[in-house]
């Protein structure tokens, strides 16, 4: 039994940022689609959550990328559930380039709650996915706690919109690092790429939300940053390490 | 010699809006991607362009659909180069779902600049183009003249950021849509849907411009939109019209 996912990616031109690399908010979006298309197939998808009247939800996902994908390049997406715990699940992630060399990972943490009650349920009843767990490495760090970015930092004003809901009337999770990414200047995106970006999310997000952006530089090349609501609780907090342009 | 180019697209969840529907910006990348598509297979592509130091630019755009594509539904775009002047071509698509049937139709102006001199080209001298010149039919009005909106309205500030940009390093042609659409509230899109979009290009968008937005109801469920640059002179205008949810 094949417990490893593989999905296979073309990129386009107009997903491709101003330097012609597939931008992180894209590769987030991809490998979103590979857990949904993977859990699908094997028993535990959103339909099949449905039926018990559980969802799934994204708590945290570390993203490490070595090499950015360019126009027209093939990508292939590898995607396993490394264990199965009472309240969370751990869904790792390897990208590969055409040559089938390694250019990332991924690691992704998730819960899943009754539609109902919108308490975690136990994750241990749900049998099907134990039986896909697999030990296949996944060389980097999980993702942790991340210092609050909101104390001491001006934040910048945002109000959810239309294109920022996802399919469920939620601030889309993937929305989050545009808008975080949105707080770095040109600059850096011209001189620097991201080699780790971390994201906790802590609360839903909705339709007209006056949001607060936070980012503060806590070593070089290194930042936290945070969402916060109106009456300045984080929503959601990230962590993003810069390294110099290797292209 | 087929004429008209055809491709397929399946939606994916995380390109749909709240309602589950494929969102208007997106199917403006994929009808661009279309374009782009078809221009490479005949010869008259980007890097064809390139080859003769020109760049396409995309003039006008108006999409016209009838019923907007669902979670994980085939649809084929067809597109066709309708007519060939001195300084603009008109490109044509038509959109199906997967029984064949039509949901929608687009129109397309596009001119060509020479990328030294950053002035027109002549198309009649792209001899491929002409060749691929067909009369099938696409029964909507062609974008035309859009009255300024930024006339007697308050405009919303909106500052040009890393995510707006596309692979030229100028504001994404699509993005200017999805700013376009957040100007309308959340219940305009639970109530209604966009019957036809039409945008006019009128001046590159640049990283940090501050830009202000502009809507005005011209008449019922009709209106036009501009993005004026700091001097109040439109980069775009825009116009929407709505129908009542048929869903």
């Amino acid at each position: 039994m094949e417990k490893i996912g593989t999905f296979d990616f073309v990129t386009e031109s107009y997903l491709l940022d101003f330097r012609g690399r597939l931008p992180l908010p894209m590769i987030g979006n991809y490998l979103l689609h590979c857990a949904g298309e993977h859990a699908r197939q094997k028993g535990f998808g959103f339909n099949d959550m449905s039926e018990r009247s559980c969802a799934w939800v994204l708590s945290r996902i570390a993203i490490e990328m070595t090499q950015y994908p360019t126009m027209s390049e093939p990508i292939t997406i590898r995607t396993w559930v490394e264990d199965v715990g009472r309240l969370f699940t751990n869904r790792c992630f390897a990208l590969l380039d055409k040559e089938g060399n390694n250019i990332g990972y991924a690691r992704s943490i998730w819960a899943a709650i009754d539609l109902e009650t919108r308490k975690p349920s136990d994750l241990t009843g749900i049998g099907k996915l134990e039986e896909y767990v697999t030990n296949q490495p996944c060389p980097i760090d999980k993702p942790g706690k991340i210092l609050p970015a909101e104390t001491g930092t001006e934040g910048e004003p945002y109000l959810v919109r239309y294109s920022d809901l996802d399919v469920n009337g939620h601030f889309n999770s993937i929305k989050y690092i545009e808008h975080i990414l949105n707080l770095f200047d040109i600059d850096t995106f011209r001189e620097k790429e991201i080699s780790r970006f971390e994201i906790s999310y802590v609360a839903e997000g909705r339709y007209g939300m006056q949001l607060s952006l936070h980012k503060k530089e806590t070593a070089p090349d290194r930042y936290i940053t945070s969402i916060c609501d109106t009456e300045g609780k984080a929503i959601c907090r990230a962590a993003i390490t810069w390294k110099q342009n290797s292209y």
